[in-house]
């Protein structure tokens, strides 16, 4: 019982008050205090600026969602905050500058996922617009498109479709089946949906808004079909706004949310499109219908087509993060003012805030946030990296590949998670729309499956670890090494985009017993975390040895018998990721105070990783019984910690009202109890107050007593 | 390897087809088949007759939900639909029969919840008319209160409120701050809202409907406070559908869910009552202010008087596996036909229940809803019990809140769970409201926190755990008895319903070493699973003995500082009586494939229990590492065995099209697959299909080297 918890007054300005009354001051010794203005730019990372510039549009009333609109009218007022968007040059960035651009592609990304504070309908559909439907024009087209469409399609003068996935087909691209057939005579593709399956569907701006499409479709001339590849298609008149021939389609109808965006459904027949609408810079047809490609294998050739989709995973990742910081703020700073229950005295009840279990649900999730966040910047910066040419090698962009593959799963269920548990821990009020957690909830539903699955995504990281794994060890026997990596990996630093080398810290050396006692040290965090991954790869590497040598069949039943561990490796490797971003976010603290707080959430988060695995490392005898008993402990006392200094932590993320929208978190509830306090003292201090039935069976009782 | 994912067809004439092409027969040797019928009439249970006819109604489109429908329409079309049940006299049963009504309290409430699959909104509306306003009447009220108000609620010419919950307080009722103080000399009550947190707060039928309400307040008389009353209070006129004097209220707006619902705020000024207005079957004012009750206790008086919202919790856990089993049906029923990636063929897709990953999102979740079903009809049966009186001793009652307080915070965390697992497991589509998992979760959402916050009423259970505990052993030390129990304690039989009695199973005797030997095996999944409640509560009660002898504030810490583990015990309490329904209606199948394919169910439903906290058992000593590895192996071998049966096992849920209504569980997607299956087969038959690029190179290489 070193450490209690701090029942004083949780107000904002008792952030700092521990159970002496008089260490209630900010700063005051032994109590460390966040800096939360430079904290907060930090956060903000390198892109802090233009996050600036688009916290002011996101705050501007006239791109806020009105909860409750009819979707027709939502969808309406979504298209016009577009040319909003447009007005304000707010969404150029990324686009090259000969064309009015700024060829700036993560200050574009990290513009871009502040909407979502707007409205997540806002951010998906300027998504659409310029990310996918944008992009991919210029990254699958060349020079001659850009200058016919991408004017168009920057001022919003062609609204358009990113069509890609079919009601038959979402993650396995490949297998689409509407086809682009050269005709020689004509010289032109025919463009045809061959059943129900094909339909492009779930496509944003389908139903309504979209006059031209980027159409995905398997290209097939002299007989051959050359894979996946894309096509500038007119899908609608511009003035009847009447489907072109051949063209038909349906709305997708209400979703779960996001209902400010036409989602809708498009087949052809038979539509004929010029050979010149091929985006042809992976890939070509001649007039006389010969194929031509830079890249000669059709696997690496689909994959880059395909790498233009990775800046949508990028922004979803920020936007989930985002969200969840627009919901812990609220959340927070309600329980940090709402009482209910006086259990530890008869008149004051007990803020919620102080609570063991509520700070369990929040600060958990405050620790993963920060995680994420910082996780987040790595991600964006490499990406950066790998878009503006700095560093674009292969290796790079599959290292970019994984990396987003890897942490879009886990920051959007984060926020889903995140965004439930806000909205349970402020009980029937987290429930009413003004307190917008469901409103963002139901809105970032879908982020865990679009933009690839998050199964499907982990299932991509997991089969990157197993073939860095494969090459590092070619010519080694994995069962040995299997054996090795329990036997002896421990205490190795973790290249931090690193999939490249999982297998290094094979040759590392140390005790894992060892680190384990200093279960609450950053070396003895990542020894666990780190080992945790390395042993789960090698020993799945170890089950799927010579699956190469089955037949398909066979090869594929291994495969599956073996789905979830794939799937929970990955998970762990994503895990450590954000553990090691978060830790390397810690070396760049300035604020002694800063970092100290800092550095119990980086524990938080870790051990609470640690705990959710817990069964992985008693069976592994990586953490003894007794050991194991202490990790929630730990955690308890952690909670205890960070208590005084929650508030600092949801203000630096530097949301004001104008973005957080919730009426619980304005103060107002503040102000109820304390109108409701003073109105009980002031009834107690002029005799006013009924007696308590209670007390006088009490008194009566001890009357007879007597 | 013994066992493999079956691969082969999957639509439902294939539901028992195993790897071997000759055991595609149902009910051939060794494959086992489910009894569909007869699974179904024994989870409809006690009252199926009512169930059936309740399904017929809700099958009905006049009472289905429009999906995308504005509020305040939706609020128009549900009012509209409480008098389409009044005429159809479906929502009566619990009333007395001298007033038309059945004295059916059980039945009632299995026709209730099955409203749920018409509209969430639908069902709960009802519940607030009948089920909490009628109900308090009823149970709260005298005979002239019967007489005098019950027929106008029984056919909707008196919409109205249960006014309880305050702004300021929710779980905690009985701070609630609305007082009634009876004035002698006018033989009224003066009802008054102090402060703004006093405000009363998500009433259902406030902002609109409500023309009269029983309104709970503090009763004050003669300067006494005798803690929370009802009050029946008519809040608006019949005509003019205006506030009366000193009465007015606010709209709660939008919600994440449950829009059909006009949900408001209300606030008195000094608004006079009449006496007799008091409901006073358990206190009474008479006219010269002296206050009597039948109940001495003030503590059990308050809580006998809230014992009536006991139903609300007993149906909203009914209706939560109600949503769960209709999510399940249409998740199961399209991912045996939906087909993605060909793994194992070059030329058919997998469907996508043959993964492993899928199986386990799917099929641990029916397993639990299984479990969760068969609980809540033992649950239903108690609450009859008491109800009826057959068996309403004070301790029966007690149970009875005590099971309800379990099983409420689980099921309807679990469809939520269900839902979002559901909706991600169909992609895209699961996103679109046409299926309706994104529609049932959202107006479930709310189910989490309303009568009786999850988190909350486990605190309750916990807390009934300890006091029984308590009871058992009030002459030994508990340090020694919680170290015999974590000794000693297995393959105990629990009391079904069975919280009295926690502490008997430290009577019996065995080794739990050995009955995880048969961690297979039902009584070595009870032993496990019983021996950690037991140790739980044994443990706690030893972190928390002589918390009375502390001052109030130190006792409150002490228990603060085990909140958590309190919440767990409760929460493996609630499971362990999941365990035991599910266990004991496995006795009631006659059917031996039936109950061969259940025990599969079963023991995945413990084992998944086990799986969960599988590093408490490894802590504490009850699982070697050995055995622990062994868990996670023994639930993918499950998931294969019950593959086959998972159609027939969502079929036996016996839900219509007309009740599941997702478009994805019509077959549809079978139609489409088919379709172009069909397509790509003629293709190749004609040989009119495109070389695929990759198959060229392939060759090309292949002559290269030849």
């Amino acid at each position: 019982m070193t450490e209690v918890v701090d029942r004083s007054d949780s107000s904002t300005t008792s952030k700092t008050a521990s159970t002496s009354a008089s260490a209630a001051i900010v700063g005051a010794a032994g109590t460390p205090a966040v800096d939360v203005a430079a904290l907060g730019e930090q956060l903000l990372g390198k892109w802090a600026a233009i996050r600036h510039q688009a916290r002011d549009l996101a705050g501007q009333p006239e791109l806020h969602k009105i909860e409750g609109q009819h979707h027709t009218e939502h969808r309406a007022r979504v298209s016009n905050q577009l040319q909003f968007l447009v007005d304000h040059r707010a969404v150029h960035r990324a686009f090259p500058a000969h064309l009015g651009g700024g060829d700036d592609h993560g200050g574009n990304i990290a513009g871009f996922e502040e909407l979502v504070v707007a409205d997540p309908s806002l951010q998906i559909k300027a998504g659409v617009q310029w990310g996918l439907f944008g992009s991919a024009v210029m990254h699958l087209g060349t020079d001659e498109h850009h200058r016919q469409w991408l004017p168009g399609i920057m001022d919003m003068t062609i609204p358009g479709c990113f069509a890609m996935t079919e009601t038959g087909h979402g993650s396995d691209v490949a297998s689409i089946a509407t086809t682009a057939s050269y005709d020689t005579d004509s010289q032109e593709f025919v463009l045809h949906t061959p059943f129900r399956a094909a339909w492009k569907d779930y496509i944003g701006n389908a139903a309504i808004d979209g006059l031209a499409a980027v159409v995905f479709a398997q290209l097939i001339t002299q007989g051959v079909n050359h894979g996946v590849h894309a096509f500038y298609v007119e899908l609608r008149d511009p003035v009847s706004k009447e489907f072109r021939p051949g063209i038909g389609g349906e709305d997708d109808g209400i979703k779960g949310g996001l209902n400010g965006i036409d989602n809708g459904r498009l087949h052809f027949t038979n539509v004929r499109v010029p050979r010149a609408n091929l985006l042809n810079r992976y890939g070509n047809v001649a007039a006389d219908g010969t194929y031509t490609s830079s890249i000669q294998s059709p696997g690496r050739r689909f994959f880059t087509m395909l790498g233009t989709l990775v800046q949508g995973r990028v922004s979803l990742d920020g936007a989930a993060v985002a969200a969840s910081k627009l919901a812990l703020k609220a959340a927070i700073q309600y329980a940090s003012e709402r009482r209910q229950f006086n259990a530890s005295s008869s008149t004051d009840e007990e803020v919620l805030l102080d609570y063991q279990r509520h700070q369990k649900r929040l600060f958990t999730r405050l620790a993963t946030t920060y995680a994420g966040s910082f996780a987040h910047e790595e991600l964006l910066q490499k990406f950066d990296d790998v878009f503006s040419g700095a560093h674009d090698t292969d290796e790079d962009r599959q290292d970019l590949e994984t990396l987003a593959a890897a942490l879009k799963p886990l920051s959007t269920w984060h926020a889903l998670d995140t965004l439930q548990e806000c909205r349970e821990a402020c009980g029937g009020a987290g429930f009413l729309i003004e307190n917008r957690f469901a409103s963002l909830r139901a809105d970032l539903d879908v982020y865990a499956t679009f933009e690839g699955d998050n199964t499907v995504l982990l299932q991509l990281v997991a089969k990157r670890l197993l073939g860095d794994y494969a090459k590092e060890f070619r010519n080694v026997d994995f069962g040995v090494l299997a054996r090795f990596v329990v036997g002896q990996a421990t205490g190795a630093a973790i290249h931090r985009t690193g999939l490249r080398q999982v297998a290094q810290f094979v040759a590392d050396n140390g005790s894992v017993q060892k680190a384990a006692i200093a279960l609450r040290d950053e070396a003895g965090q990542r020894a666990l975390l780190t080992d945790r991954v390395e042993t789960m790869v090698a020993e799945m590497a170890t089950a799927l040895k010579g699956s190469n040598k089955l037949s398909q069949a066979q090869g594929a039943a291994l495969f599956n018998q073996h789905q979830n561990e794939l799937i929970d490796a990955a998970q762990a490797h994503a895990e450590l990721l954000q553990w090691e971003a978060f830790t390397a976010a810690l070396t760049k603290v300035k604020d002694p105070g800063t970092a100290q707080v800092l550095t119990w959430l980086r524990d938080l988060f870790g051990l609470s990783l640690i705990e959710k695995n817990l069964s992985w490392y008693l069976m592994n005898g990586r953490l003894s019984m007794q050991r194991g008993r202490t990790v929630g402990d730990y955690i308890n006392r952690l909670l205890v910690k960070i208590r005084p200094h929650a508030l600092d932590l949801v203000d630096a993320f530097g949301y004001g009202e104008e973005h957080v929208r919730s009426a619980i978190a304005t103060g107002a509830e503040k102000v109820r109890q304390d109108e409701a306090r003073a109105y009980f003292r002031n009834q107690r201090a002029n005799g006013q107050a009924p007696v308590d039935e209670k007390v006088l069976i009490a008194r009566a009782a001890g009357a007879r007593t007597a």
